[in-house]
């Protein structure tokens, strides 16, 4: 019998899994927090909040707003709530409820109380054991999947053949699935692309052009790759194992890097830009009434490499900028002369 | 004493580069063929036809629509004019005219008659010795140089501190100059990325979104990677030599890559955007009033690599499309399964 999946979060991001896995004819249980859009969703069939034109056969929606049911219900959970709510979101479950399930992390970012990878958090809090967590990245706005472009997500677990029958369930003419091992790497990848990003955004606010910007992605994506090699030797090392080589030219670590330092529509973009403009952190952030991930991910990044010490001089300079009231010129300054 | 440098060629790109050397204070001998367009830079410090906005020290230059008086005047030549009209601009030159000069080639392609590279090319029109020739290449739009945006040249050839001399004259404060050895592989990727740039071009002709995009570069990224590595091991395994390892993670490769698929203004995109549109070749032609490189260039590669055999389906798709009438959705169709 084919395991029951429920999505945990009722954000854009879970809207288009949602309508890819219903489209795809699967039934769903799924969890979202505010009963009003559940009605409304009963009643209308779509979300009123997120992808509002994407319409649902609610025949195949099991909707609650009660956590643990929906938990309970499912084989297979798809994490999709911020990384910031995380913890609150899943506080009444007890440390039993994700027991022989597959955890599915479609999250990108750290639980920002720890710096902790969501496998890690997931390991401590639930005792979800590594060959259990599986995580989707990809280059994927939302309102794409919701308009029926082509795209593509990175089904990453330690059993191919687990992590190929979760895929399975997502692939189909609009959405082409890929799987890997580097279940730790995908995630990490995750994170920086949301520094470099911000980065490309303190570039544009600082005015430089495309000439510079294509020089500084590029670097940035040689910086990703160094630090995921360190990283993924590191861990092997600790475990005694022969450490695992992977093509970071793929869509889960370049492309992603791509879609988001230079998508217009992306917020770490647009705060960076704020901060190359002038704006202070705390101006940025009542201006555009958020604080973009890479923010977070800045800190958590430079803690963490604290330890592995890789040499990353724009993760770097971005954390300098943002935390250490460093002046953008003078960060970008010391930049320029580094790259190749 | 300083050896006197030349410039051939009257283009944009050949004006940015004028630019540049004379912003550093460097004296150039610089050919132009058309004497209207010498008799205006002399009177009215610019060049009427490419970058007018930028305006030239005359005392700094020695104009002459005389080809072999230039090079005669010169211990090292810039080549800048459009890789299609390189063996007609330098036909009445003598097989000699090159000795013990420098040759830098700023041109990007291959000499049409016969697929060269221009460092092929120079060898057996005039016997330019391999460690006697050199590159620019770089992401860099000649726009952006004349408006003092930071640009980033690289500089190649076998001789690293020749190559370093030559570079220095280039290093200003808007310019960051890099020097590597991978004479060959850089010329390579300058056409390479011309094919793809088409290719993102149909990609959006045919109404893919940014999610697609991304992933499409990034697999054109790793497809270039490979093409490099493969020739390069070739030619090295023909000379019985090792092969050198270079970092394709850099401005020459992946940056200019980006550059040119992402940039809006790129002939290329424009050219690629109509053929997924629809248009035949002949009628995107006769509506642009010109042919991208990159169709000449997808022949050009694709014969190359009959040789070769390297595996590269976008580029053969590319091809496909372009020379034997293969429909872009079809060709798409084929190609989006493959993509990581």
């Amino acid at each position: 019998m084919e395991k029951s999946i429920g999505i945990i979060g009722g954000g854009s991001w879970a809207t288009a899994l949602a309508k890819i896995l219903t489209d795809n004819g699967h039934r769903i249980n799924w969890w979202i927090r505010s009963e009003d859009t559940i009605r409304h969703m009963q009643l209308r069939h779509h979300n009123k909040h997120y992808l509002t034109s994407v319409y649902f056969d609610t025949n195949l929606l099991e909707l609650s707003s009660d956590l643990e049911y929906i938990v309970g219900a499912s084989d297979e959970l798809v994490l999709s709530v911020p990384s910031a709510f995380l913890e609150d979101a899943l506080r009444e479950l007890p440390e039993n409820a994700f027991d022989n399930k597959h955890v599915i992390s479609a999250i990108k970012g750290l639980v920002p109380s720890t710096n902790s990878l969501i496998n890690e958090y997931l390991a401590t809090r639930f005792n979800v054991s590594l060959d259990r967590y599986f995580t989707i990245t990809g280059p994927c706005h939302a309102e794409e999947v919701a308009n029926e472009k082509l795209s593509y997500l990175t089904f990453s677990g330690l059993m191919p053949e687990r992590t190929q029958a979760i895929a399975d369930k997502f692939t189909n003419s609009n959405l082409q699935t890929i799987v890997n091992t580097d279940v730790i790497g995908v995630q990490l990848a995750a994170v920086l692309k949301n520094i470099y990003a911000l980065g490309a955004g303190i570039a544009h606010g600082l005015e430089y052009g495309d000439n510079f910007l294509s020089v500084f992605i590029t670097n940035c994506f040689r910086e990703m790759q160094l630090f995921l090699e360190q990283y993924e030797e590191r861990k092997a090392a600790e475990e005694g194992a022969i450490s695992a080589v992977h093509n970071y030219s793929a869509s889960a670590y370049l492309g992603d890097l791509l879609v988001t330092c230079y998508s217009l529509h992306s917020r770490n973009r647009t705060f960076g830009n704020m901060i190359g403009k002038g704006y202070s952190v705390k101006a940025a952030q009542l201006e555009l009434n958020m604080i973009a991930e890479g923010y977070y991910a800045a800190k958590c990044l430079h803690e963490m490499n604290r330890e592995i010490g890789v040499y990353m001089p724009v993760a770097q300079a971005v954390y300098a900028i943002l935390w250490q009231q460093l002046h953008p010129t003078e960060a970008f300054m010391a930049l320029e002369k580094g790259f190749i």
